[in-house]
């Protein structure tokens, strides 16, 4: 049992195994998933498009990947194409549309999405409220005539927001009626990085509503640069990689079928323990935050209220008038390892633009931590890092307030 | 001992393991390499981009292994961007120069290659003799004032032709020298992609005289989609990936830790093994070629006859009349596993460029077969290779001719 939130510090102190609390940044590849790999390094290594019986062999092995992955997406194998990971199908997916035409992003994408937005001769990135939740009004306003792609993740990795992506796919629909009642031939798309939340929230495109969805394998438990890119029938995708032909032409270079088996393992994995483990994580995030919200008052936890609207294992908050970077530094000497802001934003030191965009103060996107459980996380592990989170906040505290 | 090459028979024929002749289109992953790769996929999983410990111990090794392998290429470690495999960093070399700009390949690189020329709006593909040579001459009457890059490949992975690379370097150096002397500012590049010589060849950038070079892990026995692409200093490179900034901007996307690790010992070991790999393949790829050419006269080896422009492990021998295709499935059903031109161009079942490119009959081209030595290749597998040649061979012509 946990203990409750304002008895924390009865779990006994040892110098006990470190805690990792960043899920969203990294995820251990899973024993099974390493098993379902192993073959394919040194045995099974055959290039998949030569003619013999072990590449052939190596040729169905992936294709009966893409068809595993395809059924727990409720999508057309036919529809996937892999790629080198998140990043890249996420830069695929924005590729889709002519470069000329008009794209929408939320303000609180990731790098992928916004550098690929940015890069563009047009593109908007839509406001979002202070819980990081896109308004189907907001975004209806924001199409224009030549919009064709509105990328929207389905989960914000920083703050956790889960979006009404089925709602706003209404949106997208009605505009289509209109440029078909109106006789505009013009194309209108909705893409979801579904990378966050693929451990814990159903990847059935139709569930999603989006035409695009990326989906990475290495926040799920599977190898790191492998990833998806499913887009409906129908949407032409144009390659950032040519060469051999490889996923009908859309991802040149010999395949890494070690990581595709990988990730279908990985995928099987995380539909099973979905359901239990999204539970029992919003369980142990809500004690923490429960726990840590009751030792500081001042604390803030930004991202949605509703459990509904929140990835499960995601918590940030933060410790005004202390900086997260220090925070950081002295958690990590005591073996717990959280993250501030994303891990890519957090690498250059600026401000996350997340933060950013939902209104934090300075002294909120100052102090803050994002703490993300996962498949490893134990209840003892989170009752010991809340008794060293909030030792630290406090001996933080009297540093700075004893300068 | 081998054999001598006309009493191949006497070897003994039994159901024995299958034979791999196919190490142009892959190579089994090596166990040392495996094990340099095994604790970054469940122990060392951090995100190299987070700030703890763990992360950045991973955050370290991965520049460990640039140092050491900048250290095998004789390059600043700074130079180095590790790419999702040979094709990506192909792409990324051709994409380095303006896309108005001019750029040369040689009528024979790899599709990767050919492909980026053929996108752009001025390319030329430059012939190559029978042999499948690039020559100086042929080079420097190609180049025009806007000609930005020339992209060669150290050895053609079908026909096994060394290119005199130094040599078109110094092509290069004089069309500086003339833009310099011009007072004209454009640049001139040559590029190399190493992939299929990597095993087998220096590739200390000095030596071979490119401005960038593209080295495959698949290629040397590391994992598949694992590449890097070297671009001397004061080059500046245009990222194919954007997003959260890894590989100094140059390809976003959490790093392939595991395959980065891998690559490195991959890379040490291939140095370590190449003098003595090279003579002996050298010697096996020799004895199999006379084998086949004493039991059918009418066999045409293509490539170069010199064997110090030729690929050490690789024979391309047609016979004409024949069909590869029937061929490789014969050879299959009795476990030879043996190519058709490069394994991307055979899955097409087109005719492959590079036969076309030498000005290969097409009885030639069709009837070829590319047969790629590696480190697992033993004496007794080449003899009895050898052997089910020429029984299939001699088995197919019969049928041939009896229809």
């Amino acid at each position: 049992m946990l203990g409750t939130p304002s008895h924390p510090m009865q779990v006994p102190m040892t110098v006990d195994e470190p805690i990792y609390l960043d899920y969203a940044a990294a995820t251990p590849v899973d024993e099974q998933v390493l098993e379902a790999m192993s073959p394919y390094f040194s045995q099974c290594f055959a290039n998949p498009s030569a003619s013999y019986a072990p590449a052939r062999k190596a040729r169905a092995d992936v294709e009966d990947a893409r068809t595993r992955i395809a059924h727990l997406m409720g999508a057309k194998s036919a529809n996937i194409v892999f790629t080198a990971g998140a990043t890249e199908a996420n830069n695929l997916a924005l590729a889709a549309v002519a470069p000329d035409a008009h794209v929408i992003a939320s303000a609180i994408e990731h790098e992928s999405v916004r550098a690929c937005v940015m890069a563009r001769e047009a593109g908007t990135l839509l406001p979002v409220s202070a819980e990081g939740l896109v308004s189907a009004e907001a975004l209806a306003r924001a199409i224009r005539p030549d919009t064709e792609l509105v990328s929207i993740a389905l989960a914000n990795g920083e703050i956790g927001t889960i979006q009404p992506l089925r709602e706003l796919s209404h949106v997208i629909a009605d505009e289509r009626k209109r440029r078909l009642a109106a006789g505009e031939t013009r194309p209108i798309y909705l893409h979801t990085d579904a990378s966050q939340a693929a451990a814990l929230r159903t990847l059935n495109v139709s569930s999603l509503g989006a035409d695009l969805v990326t989906v990475s394998a290495a926040k799920m438990h599977g190898p790191k640069q492998v990833g998806l890119l499913w887009a409906r029938s129908g949407i032409e995708l144009r390659p950032l990689v040519c060469g051999g032909g490889q996923e009908s032409g859309l991802r040149s270079g010999t395949e890494n079928v070690a990581g595709i088996m990988g990730f279908a393992r990985a995928f099987e994995i995380a539909r099973d323990l979905r359901e239990d483990e999204s539970k029992r994580l919003r369980e142990l995030r809500n004690w923490l935050q429960g726990c840590l919200a009751d030792a500081f008052a001042d604390a803030v936890v930004t991202g949605p209220v509703r459990d509904a609207q929140r990835l499960d294992n995601l918590l940030h908050i933060s410790f005004p008038g202390l900086l997260a970077r220090r925070l950081v530094i002295s958690l990590d000497q005591q073996g717990v390892y959280v993250g501030t802001g994303s891990a890519c934003a957090a690498s250059k030191m600026t401000v996350s633009p997340v933060l950013e965009a939902v209104g934090a103060t300075p002294a909120t996107c100052e102090g803050s931590l994002r703490i993300t459980l996962g498949r490893e996380t134990t209840r003892e592990q989170v009752e010991r890092a809340a008794c060293i989170i909030i030792e630290t906040v406090n001996a933080e505290r009297q540093r700075v307030g004893g300068c």
